[in-house]
């Protein structure tokens, strides 16, 4: 019975993957993913208490499974100068994965921060990027791979820096190649950071 | 003529900034917007189109302002790394600026998102943005006050900087100073971009 269920949510997860890349988060409603698949309302509503909650766990999924692989990119690396060129790398995927993906982003976000609990579920996955960063740069400080710079301001900037290529990415696709550009603002960025020239 | 003309039009944009401040992009109305501007539907539509038009002025003004304020503090600074890490302290005034207004921008960028020729329109700034720190930076390398980076990709690491902040800024405004961590990411990145130590 329990394996039956996990398997009712994961038909449920993916269809509504499939459903919010068609037809954007607004226009996707719980009847239209239920039918791609094929549960019923009741199951749906066993699982989840709403589209935005399938939502939210499916962007904490792709969250985790992007975690995950800087985790093993940093366990492959011996510096953590070179573990940040190389996690710089990833996103590639993550524009592919994002690429004309941006109204359901920005449908979901506007319904988000118009719900105060909601806003909070959404910008955990933040924090915990935000912490996983920090240690890394604090790493490095001990290691003595990177100058003597502040963590938490260090982190918010790699964020910013990934951020702002993804919104930049998104918002005007055509005119770079943006992974790319990515890549090479690490690099520039790691230049200021690390303890030697790279 | 023209001189009322004029001031129907600031009217209604200082209405309009209001009253999307106040109750958000969507519902916001016409209606709404010209009774606290006192002027006529009619007259409203004389001078815009649509809601969604008077936003894009408003924000294009905003802009102009901003690049004014940046263009100011280029003249002020005798090398480029100097000018930069001036301009960054300029992020004070745009987060306060957008301070609580994320749902607002989240709303107008998700109805844009959705018609081709009104999001070209909206990222046309971004685009001024780009040129404008691609010739800041060829400046720098020609001066020899920047390494030979490549000012494209530099200026969207800058852009990306300053975009990536003012999301975290919006997404989390309590857990920093961001106006702060702004200034200190683009110490860091200027010690990777400059030509001799800052």
């Amino acid at each position: 019975m329990q394996k039956r269920s996990a398997t009712t949510r994961a038909q449920i997860l993916n269809a509504a993957e499939r459903i919010f890349a068609q037809s954007g988060f607004d226009s996707s409603g719980v009847a239209e993913i239920c039918q791609a698949a094929g549960v019923s309302k009741g199951a749906f509503y066993y699982h989840f208490p709403s589209k935005q909650a399938v939502f939210l766990e499916l962007l904490q999924n792709w969250l985790a499974e992007l975690e995950g692989h800087l985790e093993q990119v940093r366990q492959e690396n011996q510096s953590v100068p070179q573990s940040l060129l190389q996690m710089a790398s990833a996103m590639r995927q993550v524009f592919r994965a994002a690429d004309g993906r941006l109204p359901m982003f920005l449908e979901f976000w506007t319904q988000a921060s118009r719900d105060p609990t909601f806003w909070a579920a959404t910008i955990a996955p933040y924090r915990q990027f935000q912490r996983y960063f920090s240690e890394l740069v604090t790493q490095g400080v001990a290691q003595g791979s990177l100058k003597k710079v502040d963590p938490q301001a260090s982190s918010r900037v790699i964020i910013a820096l990934a951020v702002g290529m993804l919104f930049q990415g998104l918002l005007d696709p055509q005119s770079d190649d943006w992974a790319q550009v990515t890549q090479q603002g690490m690099c520039y960025l790691m230049t200021g950071l690390a303890a030697e020239a790279l």
